[in-house]
Formats: C-alpha cells, structure tokens, sequence
C-alpha cells in the first residue's frame, strides 16, 4: 500500500477499506507515513466525508494504537462497564455528579480524566478543589479502589489512543478539525481504548458547545452512536441543552459544591434534572433494570444519600479532606464576592455561555494554555437564568475573585453576557433527545 | 496573518488576497510554514480551485520567491524576449528546432533547460548527443552567447522560483498535482522569472500529454493565457496534438538528428508544421511583423539554410563539434537496429506514446529516477504513423539499442503500442486550437 494512493482514492470520493485506514493510522503513528500526508488526507475527509463503516475502522485503528485498559478483572463475573462522554460546556460537572449516583446504584465507575482548556473547565481541575484529594493514582491503586469503593477518578496515565493525540494535534493546525467523522472517531476512540461494554454521551448543543444547532449535534450522536454499534458496545446519546451555563457554578470549587448539592437532591433544576437523566441512561444501559426501575433507583440513592457517603467515600479513598463533602463552606473561598446587577428589569432572553467561561478564566480559574495554575476558589455563580425576570438592580450573577479588582475587572463582560428584554421566555429544556441504535440509522 | 486562517478561507471557498498568498507562499519558502500546513492548502485549492486573480498572485509569488532573470541589458534596447513551453511529450523536440529558426529570424532565444524523466525527454539531454557541446555556462558567457550569437541554452543554474519546486514535490507525495491552478501557477513562475517579455505556449492535447482532453487543455491554455496577460506579458498559447509521438523520433541522438532535418526543412510533417506554427507565433509576439510576413520569414530562414547556420553556431559556441551538424550521422549510432514488423497489414489508428516514450526508458534513453545515467544512442524511429497503411511485415517501427538483448526486450512493447485496423483514418491535426489573449475569458 502507498500513502499517495489512498490520500487520491479518499479525495476522489472512494470509500477506504479498514486496511487501507489501518495501515495509514499504523503508519502515521510510527512515523513512517509523514504530518504533510496525513494533512492532505485530513483535508480530503474533510471535504468527501467517510461513510461510517471508515469512520468506525478510524475509530479502531486508533483505538488500537496505544494502551487498552480493561477492568473486567478487577470486577465481579459478567459486570458490564459502563462509560459516560460529555462533549464539554460550561459550568459541566456532570460527572461529579452521576458518578457517585451510578456507583451507590452499583455500577463499577473508573475513569481517566483531563484537565481543562479554555473556557470548558476539566473534572481532574474540579476535584482538585478539595483538599488533599490527588488524581495520581497507580494502575493496582486504581484497580483496587474500583474494586472497594466502586468509583475512581485519575489522570490518563496510560498511553491511550496517541493516534489520536497526534491527528488531533496536526487537525489543529491544518484546518481540519471541524470534520464530523473525524470529530466523532476522535471522541469514541479513546473511549473504546478506556474499555468500556456501553457509553453513555452527553452531546452538548448550543452557544456553549462544538456543536451549535440541534441538527449539527444530532449528526454528531447518530455518528457516535453507530460507530460504537458497529465496535459492539451498547450505545446511547443523549443531545443537551448547552445554551447557556449549565446549572448555577461556574468555576472549580462553587462547581464542587454545587455537585454537593446536587448529590443531596438540591442541585439546580436543569443540573439535577440532566444528573438524572444521565445516570438513568448508564444504569438502563447496564442492563440490569426496566427504565421505571433506573429512574427510581437513580432518585432512590440520592434521597437515602448513598450517591453522597459514595462520593465521601471516593474522595477519601484518594486522599481527600472527606469534610469538605459534608460541609462544602470548608471548600476554598474566594475572599472577594461582587453581585453583578441588572441594568434594568426584565426577563433574562439569553447567556451567553462562552463569555461566562472565559469570565472565570480571567479571574484565573481556568487556563489559557496548557499548564497554567488556575485558582480553585475564583469563578461565577450565574444568579438569574434564561426565563428568570430580575428587577432592576438584582443581582445577575455573583463574582467568586481573588481580589476586588480582579472581579472588577471582568463585571462588564458577565453582564455584557446578559441579554434583558420585556417578554416572558420559557425555562430552556436540559434533554432535547434521545439517540440509540433503534432510533438512528440502519 | 495565520496560516490556519488562510487555508481555512481556501477551505470555506473565499478567494485569498495577494497578500495573503504571498504570505503564504513566502512562508513555506522561508521555512515558516511547514509543509503540513502547506499540503493541506493545496488539498483545499484541489478542492475549492482558484480565481484567476489568485492564481496570478500565486504565480507571482513563487516567481519572486528566487532568482529573477533580466537578460535585456546584454541586447539591443527595445528588445522584446520572446520565450516558448512546451507542456511536454513523447518526441518532442521543438525547442531545438524553434529555437534556431526564430533565432535566424533575428529573436534572441535564451533558455535554461532541464534534463528528462519518465517517458519524456529533456533539450539538454538532446543536445549533449553532439560530442562536446556543453549546458555549463556562466553568467557572463550566457549574456556574451546571447548577445554574439542569438541563441543559448544553458542548464538551470540560477535559483529560479524554488518555491514552485518545492510545492511541486510536495503535491507530489499529497494527491494534490492534478489541480489547474496549481499546474498553470508552476509552469507560469518559472517563465516569468525567467524574464520574458512575451510567451508562446505550446500546451500539449492527448494520450502522450498531461492533458488527455482539449476541453482539459483548453482550460489550462485559457488559464495560462490569463496569468501571462495579467502579469504584464503578451501571451499566445498554441493547443497542439499528443496523441501519438511528434515526428518519427524519439531517444536523444534520434531526435537531434530528426531536429537537424526539419531545420533543413526535411522533417517529419507534422514536426515540421508544428515548428513553423510555433516560430510564427514567437515572430508576431516580437511585435515586428504581421502574420502573413511572419510566416514567410520563418520559411524563409530554413529555405535559406540561415536556420541551420544558426543551429551550427550555437553547438559550437557551446563546444560542440560543428560537423555533426553538417553530417547528422556523425551523431552517436546505436550498434544495434531491429525493425518491429507490422503483425498483419491495415491501416494505423493509433500509437500509444507513453509506451513509445517508455520503451525508450527502458532501451536507456531516458531516465526511470533522477540522477540516472543516459544511453544518448538509442530509441525508436517510429515508421508509421496514424493513418499511414502498412503491409503485414512491414516495419512500424525501428528500434535503436545497445545490443540485441535490449531490442527485442522491448519489441513487443513497441508492437503493442501499435492500433491497426482496417478503416481508413485520417492523418491527425497538429494544432487544434490558438489561444490568446482576446479568444479567452475577460
């Protein structure tokens, strides 16, 4: 096989066979086939797509070209290991949340996590809040503590998936990331290499995510889901409502807490409501019960409080003060609150997630690039949301900062965030729909 | 300015400024912009084309990326420089025919020429079938030749557009040659920095040529034209025949020998009409003459044998033994001829030239690599031509080779390039169409 003959049959529209996509993944990521031809080729999908039997042998090639992890050997006979995605927002502590949820429902949680980037905040950032807790983790650390406590969070420390690392990368640079078979077999590949039976995604739609349209994000689920479908893992998406914050915390420690909160049954209405919807989705995919069954042992372990002792359970397990979990005002506080008032009454038409986050990046929550230090006690707590009416001078939104000029300093842009008006919005729904096998492409 | 930014506008289809290209291209020259990003442009361009405007930007700026010639200062002021291409094929000798009919008409031909590959052959490798005769020249002897004798042709010594060089090895390896900006931009450069005031192009149509179509070498004429014109150039593009090899030979010494004939006005008749037609053309673009004189000047210098005298000239001013030229069977001889008979009799309806052309690769004649060493002696004199009617056992063709191993390796190549059928056919046109300024687009 030769490089230049497959980059000329994608460009020419041909459809490429897991051999052909193997050898140049294979080839690429040992070195052998150069950036300049990868680039082209990214650039000949981008323009001829791939059907989705290419995009799921991308998914493989890549999937299989690093570490594989699987945790059927630390888990009883027969488990089914169920994984869950979210496509990034602002204000996403989702899997703070449903995980201990679906671990006091009894599903073995063990996930890598990053960091974050930008405006979307990462999990590992999040956890850090809490004092002592540590993602470092060895492989018999995290296996023995999937075993024990059921719920584990760690940095990637296996080499998973560079494939993929590497083709993001040169995507980045060459003007091809925005490729919907290579967006999707970026995403499922690391989830399938992570080794998971089902996947839950969380596809994220609106201002605040990759994909802005509902049509755009429907596409992207369909994809996922029949990529994973073809790889034989039990598949659903979810597509949410990411136009505006999601919940009321934006920022590492506030968000900590609002989880907190959520795990008590108190969150947010649309955050505890998409907690919810989650964890239903991940316990139906496990198989083991009829969708009445999940939806009440999901709201079951969070009125008894197990999700709650599961994640004190889980902080402790991996160092943490397990305090902070049961009076979350010992999280770090910023020393500097600044309400941010409305300019005049009104009901709040629209926030603009993207502003907020970069907001709570400004104050130093967050990182501009790879590596900064962030400060886990800065960040926004959005006060009024879309559908709220405020009066004039009632406070928008809340500046969590490290010092009054610091907060001063990004008040404007959060209430430029804001968009007032006289009528009546409804409250945004947090689930738009439902994507599985059955209900997408043959 | 960012080179994901313009190879994005590419991508999405906006037409790119001057000044993004040659920021671009200035880049990628300078080591900039690496060849990842580089590639994954030209997939965008393969994909999305170019405006003319754009493609004379980029025309313009891979002329500038290098050397530029300006060889007016070793002539007489006033002196318009009238330069030919030739997009290339099988037999074809033009430049040494052209070049010392116009020279002999009193236009000063200065070229820098380059060595063959493939099934085509190079001018300089033509020439070096005269013992002695040599492409190394200074600078100095070049303009002293130039202006002493009206006509040199030197190899490539100057830096000329070496950004074209390396975007054409690039597209190479990246799916992306067959692009018409992207061909008639490499072509282009390398004219205009070369210093012509005005060009003749002479853009081959067939299965021997890179454009198989004239619709497809229409465009590419079309597009041409309009560079030239836009850059400041008088342009004429003549759309010639390639379908089966130009005139009867084809190997170095065969064809210097074949060049020598038609300067004596013996030549092959389409060779001889398609270098008459060129020289014409250069004659008018020199602003001198009309149509009807130019044409009669041409003939008139290879009536006179003045064409033929200058061809002697320019060998010996190059350190060529002059009597080759008088007696062409000085020339180099292979030791070995074998004729390639014709299997059953009928009339010809076609030759596959590319097997021609290949064939006399693998005699030694041309080159399969780069840097390959050349036997100048042999090749094939092809005996019949489309339309000619031969008897069973009649030759087709003569092969010229090393020893007799060579020969009948490939005669049956040569045979198989060979359509005979019985209905008669016509004699193929030379030129199919002229291209100018005012026949093309706005």
């Amino acid at each position: 096989m030769n490089p230049v003959d497959i980059i000329v049959k994608k460009r020419d529209g041909g459809e490429l066979t897991p051999d052909e996509i193997a050898f140049f993944v294979d080839g690429f990521t040992q070195g052998r086939i150069p950036d300049y031809q990868v680039a082209a080729w990214a650039m000949a999908v981008y323009f001829c797509g791939m059907s989705d039997a290419e995009t799921t042998a991308l998914t493989l090639a890549m999937a299989g070209s690093g570490d594989r992890i699987d945790l059927h050997d630390a888990l009883p006979p027969g488990t089914v290991i169920v994984d869950k995605h979210s496509s990034g927002g602002v204000g996403d502590k989702t899997t703070l949340a449903v995980g201990p949820v679906v671990a006091a429902c009894g599903l073995p949680v063990g996930k890598m996590s990053g960091r974050g980037l930008s405006f979307t905040g990462g999990t590992i950032d999040k956890l850090e809040s809490i004092a002592g807790w540590s993602p470092d983790l060895s492989e018999s650390q995290f296996r023995g503590q999937l075993a024990a406590v059921g719920l584990v969070v760690a940095g990637q420390t296996a080499n998973l998936a560079p494939a993929d690392k590497a083709l993001y990368a040169l995507r980045d640079v060459t003007g091809t990331v925005s490729s919907l078979p290579l967006i999707a077999s970026s995403i499922m590949c690391k989830k399938l290499a992570a080794g998971a039976d089902a996947i839950v995604l969380d596809v994220k739609c609106g201002r605040g995510a990759f994909m802005t349209t509902l049509p755009a994000a429907r596409d992207l689920a369909d994809l996922m889901v029949a990529i994973g479908t073809r790889a034989g893992r039990k598949m659903t998406a979810l597509i949410t409502q990411m136009e505006q914050p999601l919940g009321r915390a934006v920022g590492n420690s506030l968000e900590v807490k609002e989880a907190i909160a959520t795990l008590r049954g108190e969150g947010p209405d649309d955050f505890q409501a998409l907690t919810e919807a989650v964890a239903v989705e991940m316990v139906l995919l496990a198989g083991r019960e009829d969708a009445a069954v999940a939806a009440e042992q999901v709201r079951g372990v969070i009125a008894s409080g197990a999700a709650l002792a599961k994640f004190r359970a889980f902080v402790e397990a991996q160092g943490g003060d397990g305090r902070m979990v049961d009076a979350p005002e010992r999280l770090p506080l910023a020393p500097v609150t600044l309400a941010v008032p409305a300019p005049r009454s009104g009901v709040v038409q629209a926030i603009d997630p993207r502003a907020i986050g970069l907001a709570a990046v400004a104050l130093g929550g967050g990182r501009r690039k790879k590596g900064d230090p962030i400060d886990h006690r800065v960040g926004i707590v959005v006060e009024a949301k879309v559908g709220d009416r405020v009066a004039a001078g009632a406070p928008l939104a809340t500046i969590h900062a490290a010092n009054r000029v610091d907060a001063e300093a990004v008040s404007a842009q959060v209430a430029a965030a804001y968009e007032l008006g006289p009528e009546p919005v409804g409250a945004l729904p947090v689930v738009y729909e439902r994507v599985t096998a059955a209900t997408t492409r043959p």
